[in-house]
């Protein structure tokens, strides 16, 4: 069975020592998290996902979801008691607002909780994780009264949330949706259609489950400006707020998945369910993309969950599993044969998931300190700034990282041998989880798009100008940084490459918007792989400015030297691949007739 | 439910127009097989892979193989009919020896007929695939009484093989094997030990199952020099050559994988089972690399399988799903939304799909017909060069074929969405079942590993050098060639990056083993790429041919066209990327110490 231990130093180096944790205390909620308590936090968050989430991984796995006769749904053995575990601990609270129950602790923090849980367990957690969306769109977008009903007992993880979106024939393309809401004549609506796909859409973990419903109000105008928000509770709240009369929402089936089998992919069906409006009608998509893009930070996390466990299982048996001798000459002679970790083939692989790893929650505790700035400063031109450079990243967290968590699952399961391909070690599971993030909250074609189609040219490139401006300073502050020597380059090659391939983009794609599209795949790449690389050379420069000070051991150091410079040597080098295939156009992908392929 | 057409016309182009089929017409079998015949066989095997394998595969999928109390195991519903489908049509004795009733023809066109089963349902063809791979064995290294026992039945797929090599702590170091085999009075051994990943090791297809087991007898040395290679078959053939006493060899359990469901993955109890020894004492594991060899082109064509079939789907897909609308404008007025083919990233994952597909599969021709002058020419000249190429690209053609198979299948998937993540599509089925084609015979780590530390440096790198030679010639040939005008310099470039890694590896992997190994799937990736290109060279050249004879529509040849051209400046830039992390050596890989993982 995968074991998982969580990264809490790692994640103490990246808070304390590469973003300078203590330069955010005028923020709120920032004041009540000093390191120690960070610290504190995240050593009982080890304990929820080590002790509590991990164990029952496999087991979620194996035995899925049942759908009774009744229309309810059975968890796996042991996820009640581990979401009761993480519901005691009121974990959901930890950023949520005082106003409604929450601690108001940075979303930052959060962040990194929910990555060790999602390392521990990517089903279980969903149940969790969807009501952190859910909440995020109900706090912006509903009345008082309706917050006042549900953000509570939501925060407390009493109740939990799902977002209905997809139908039969749309996902992507929402404005085909035809689920219909008609206005009753308390203000409430009745909701009728079929949503599928829902995540977490029926189960026994809570008591009540809150869904999020997009709905077009008889008379809307068609495609997407005719959708509206509803917030639709399995049990209606009664007077004091407890679940009352059982709503026209119920469970059609459980879909059967490739993986997440923990968590109940459900088909729901509406048949006049009592819903209220969220937000201004029409504007649904807008109400429900406050909760997206909080949802794809989240997918994000997921991508780097797995990789992060997949990859610490790989290390542990490519130290225990003895096969072959060294290239180089015996490593092991008291033993039968080495352990495969002598083998560059094997590095290869390890290094590769390690140095993503690193960079990759680099990059999301970058992306979730902007998160707070956005949500929490005072200070519009930092608030601007934040938010450019979120909206920029948040595709391309959720594509890259996403992507590169299942690479890291099958190159984990690859050390594995024909052991890896069988259930009972655990690593396929990983690769099965880890599939699903890059289809759902938008496939990672979708981030592309969204990033070169809007992204990348609002306010007229704004945000990726100060994104060249921030690291191009960089690049010259530590031209004389004996230790950042070797790193600089290679990272400002890769920037080069981006700079020639956003020039690509501003010269053809206006023209011809298949340019956009041709390329957008790469350029997601290319500007991932970039912003990975600057943040190694952060982590280096803090890593060394750690050790010069007598904070870390000698070992430490060097590897993270060694991680960078692999990464800048090994995988920065996909930049000029990524440069080349934007370059070479759409002409050869638009070609073919339909009929031809 | 997925689809599947086998593509006898393209196998036809690649046979006739590209390879020239009948400049083989004075190898043994070819003169039984000219292209009428050829067509007329593979238009029946389309039917066997369309009518009888395809419509079960995804029952295999869902029921898998049960082993019932008495250690029997029953396959899935429809597996032994359409078993009996290919055995009646005689198939599994296409290429094999008339000595022993086989038909005697061209291996290569039994490789296309096993394309088209394994596109079909990989899991039941793999059931005849070990068969085949165990009567080459057989073939080779048993005596003449042996052969005539068993190699009839196993032609006739009476009986079917199964190679027997893994055990629970040595799969690629069989040096460490366990099994012992005790000589007994009459000649024949006494096995016993415990074999596990034994793909076929158990069902109720066959009347008798043939198992080839690798063992050490008493008093062998250690290590690989004191491995033996035994038939020992489930049912003791009696006197007339039936199946008679039940031998002491018994499933002890099936696997639980990831995919391939349908074939019964075993562990094997060896108890004192009566084995009789193939070739020479200690030379086992020579003996089992006939077998191995046979197998890895067989692998490789598993992966080229699910590619072509993953594609298929996933272009079908692509045609009917209307979602969203082009970039370039309304393509399809009528119509709610566009078909997702307008899409560019759409086309980018269907593009690189079918670049691969139809290179992959001119790869494997190419190589077939180097394995039937092997076996089949009296030109030692002729046989020594081919078998060089074959012996260089075999690795090769697993390695790359089988990742790139693996990726279609993802890729595949991702086109369907949400729709893709769940069973009843069939998608997700492709992605598990490819993963284990990258893992079996030989991880593909290990190919790589074959690849630079045995069959580069052979003769002096003769091999190597040849191929050099082929390519530069028809770039020279051809360098005022109209047509191929475009293609060249790409391919040219992939060339000079593939020549210009081959001469690091001499300066610098003898003085460093471990520069070999941490390049070795680079370069392994550099060749396949770049011998794709020039495939795709061959293809453009052949087709062009053809439409200037009016044998084919311009809208064939400009799909010729278009791809190759996509592959040239779309996946050929690859090759730079290969190179430049070949030259980045080792020392980022191997500075860490194995605990610092």
């Amino acid at each position: 069975m995968p074991s998982y231990q969580a990264p809490v130093d790692e994640v103490l180096f990246l808070f304390n020592d590469v973003f300078n944790w203590s330069s955010y205390a005028e923020l709120p909620g920032f004041a009540d998290a000093p390191m120690d308590v960070v610290e504190a936090i995240l050593t009982e968050a080890a304990k929820l996902a080590e002790d509590q989430f991990q164990p029952v991984n496999m087991i979620g796995d194996r035995e899925g979801c049942v759908r009774n006769a009744d229309g309810s749904v059975t968890t796996p053995k042991g996820f009640k008691a581990a979401y009761d575990a993480f519901k005691a601990g009121e974990w959901l609270s930890l950023p949520a607002s005082p106003t409604y129950g929450g601690q108001g602790l940075p979303a930052t923090l959060a962040a990194m909780v929910n990555e060790f849980i999602q390392s521990a367990n990517m089903a279980l957690s969903m149940y969790p994780g969807l009501t952190q969306s859910a909440v995020a769109a109900i706090n912006v977008h509903a009345n008082d009264d309706l917050k006042a009903i549900y953000l509570p007992k939501m925060i407390s993880a009493e109740w939990s949330g799902t977002m209905n979106l997809t139908e039969p024939h749309c996902g992507t393309d929402l404005g085909l949706l035809k689920t219909k809401a008609v206005r009753k004549a308390d203000g409430s609506f009745a909701i009728t259609g079929q949503k599928i796909f829902i995540s977490a859409g029926e189960h026994d973990l809570t008591s009540n489950i809150i869904h999020l419903v997009l709905a077009r109000i008889e008379g809307a105008p068609s495609g997407t400006k005719g959708i509206s928000l509803f917030i639709v509770p399995k049990f209606i709240p009664d007077a004091a707020g407890n679940p009352g009369l059982r709503n026209g929402v119920t469970l059609g089936s459980i879909e059967h998945k490739m993986g997440i089998h923990g968590n109940a992919t459900c088909v729901m069906n509406y048949d006049g369910a009592t819903g209220w409006l969220i937000g201004e009608e029409n504007r649904g998509l807008n109400a429900m993309f406050v909760m997206m893009n909080e949802a794809r930070l989240g997918v994000a996390l997921q991508g780097l969950s797995q990789s992060v466990v997949a990859y610490q299982n790989a290390a542990i048996y490519a130290r225990e599993r003895l096969q072959g001798r060294s290239l180089s000459g015996v490593k092991a002679p008291d033993k039968v044969a080495d352990p495969i970790i002598v083998h560059p083939d094997i590095r290869r692989l390890l290094m590769t998931m390690r140095a993503y790893n690193e960079a990759g929650r680099a990059f999301i505790v970058w992306a979730y300190l902007k998160s707070d700035v956005v949500h929490r400063s005072s200070d519009k031109a930092c608030v601007q700034a934040a938010d450019d450079l979120l909206g920029l990243m948040t595709p391309v967290l959720k594509g890259v990282l996403t992507d590169i968590g299942f690479q890291s699952a099958v190159d984990a399961q690859q050390v594995f041998g024909g052991h890896g391909y069988v259930g009972e070690w655990g690593m396929e599971q990983f690769v099965r989880d880890a599939r699903i993030a890059m289809i759902y909250e938008g496939a990672n074609g979708i981030q592309a798009l969204d990033l070169v189609g809007r992204k990348l040219p609002k306010d007229g490139g704004r945000a990726i100008m100060a994104f060249f401006k921030e690291v191009g300073t960089f690049l010259k502050t530590h031209a004389e940084t004996k230790e950042l020597a070797s790193l600089l380059p290679p990272l400002n090659e890769g920037l080069q490459c981006l700079q020639k391939a956003t020039g690509w983009f501003m010269q053809n794609a206006m023209a011809k918007p298949d340019n956009a599209g041709s390329g957008s795949y790469d350029y997601m790449n290319l500007l991932g792989h970039v912003t990975m690389g600057y943040m190694w050379a952060l982590m280096v420069q803090a890593a060394e400015a750690r050790f010069a000070e007598g904070r870390c051991e000698a070992d430490w150091v060097a590897a993270k030297r060694t991680t960078a410079a692999f990464y800048m040597q090994k995988i920065m080098p996909q930049t000029k691949l990524y440069l080349a295939r934007i370059e070479a156009g759409s002409e050869t992908l638009m070609a073919m007739d339909a009929d031809a392929f």
